[in-house]
């Protein structure tokens, strides 16, 4: 399967996917979930992974997708380097989270680019990230240059680029919904 | 040890503590740790937490002080609720964070109101949180509402509060500072 939507949705300037190096099943299972979840509430379209193949992780996915709508999915990739290489070839950005880059107010110039950007790649490392992926990048920016988590660097990136709407979006074919509420929960099903 | 600073930090308006309620050694170890990363990183000045005690998250954060400088502690409560309670008695303000709460937009209320609100207490479950807790709270607001993670809800949360200017933290004491790169990694040693 490839989750590489080639329709561009219309409500949309930037189509953004995410890839998350070197995935370790046992230790980044929940962390890695996490990332998957921001990227699909904070609007990109999929998630690209590499490192260990994790099934668990693929379903835990899906079974969000079919309870709470939308087309998001992830896609485990064997080869990360050929393929960020093959994205940059076919005309997409990369972007690579990290706290030694540079400070995300630099996101402008990125924002400023041309339809050559409109495509793009995020990157976050689950453990230390190799130097060639600095270089592979087009970008590499920090949000913050304290320790702290791939999860808020990518929530914030996206806020970022969607400039806050993405909290607003609304997902086809969901079977579950929230009202929101002043203090309790609500949630409708179809 | 109490990690309530009572001292106001001159150039915050806000003084934002986290509570993370019911964190479950084994299953939310590095997810706890995250929250508290993003708590320091995004300009909270410590982190409160119930359920298990774990000495293992509070000496990884006391490292990332020693390390990266500043203040920022973790301080095990047995009990959650009467801290909550006590909180309130003594003038500061509680927000919870969850996907069943009013949009973030909401939290203009909280920014236009008085002084009774420059203590914020920022709860965010790990399990379920019980109804109890909603209840609570004086406003339960969504980073949207998709499910995704607590750890980027409190990032975007404090991002909100102070308005990007937490990603330009500079810490006191610090042993290690990075010096921003186009491509590559650069770490000073103090």
């Amino acid at each position: 399967m490839d989750i590489h939507q080639k329709e561009p949705r219309e409500d949309a300037d930037w189509r953004v996917y995410v890839l998350r190096l070197n995935h370790r099943r046992e230790r980044d299972k929940r962390i890695t979930t996490h990332c998957a979840l921001v990227g699909r509430a904070f609007g990109a379209l999929g998630m690209y992974y590499s490192g260990d193949q994790d099934e668990g992780l693929e379903t835990a996915i899906k079974n969000v997708r079919i309870n709470w709508g939308g087309a998001f999915s992830v896609q485990h990739v064997r080869n990360p380097v050929s393929f960020i290489k093959d994205w940059k070839k076919s005309g997409g950005s990369v972007v690579h989270l990290t706290m030694y880059g540079l400070p995300i107010t630099k996101i402008s110039e990125l924002f400023q680019s041309t339809d050559r950007h409109k495509e793009l790649l995020v990157m976050i490392g689950a453990s230390k990230v190799p130097i060639g992926y600095y270089r592979l990048a087009d970008y590499n920016l920090a949000i913050g240059h304290q320790p702290h988590s791939e999860v808020a660097a990518l929530a914030v990136f996206l806020d970022r680029v969607f400039k806050g709407s993405e909290l607003e979006n609304e997902f086809e074919n969901a079977k579950l919904r929230i009202i929101p509420q002043e203090a309790g929960k609500k949630l409708l099903r179809k």
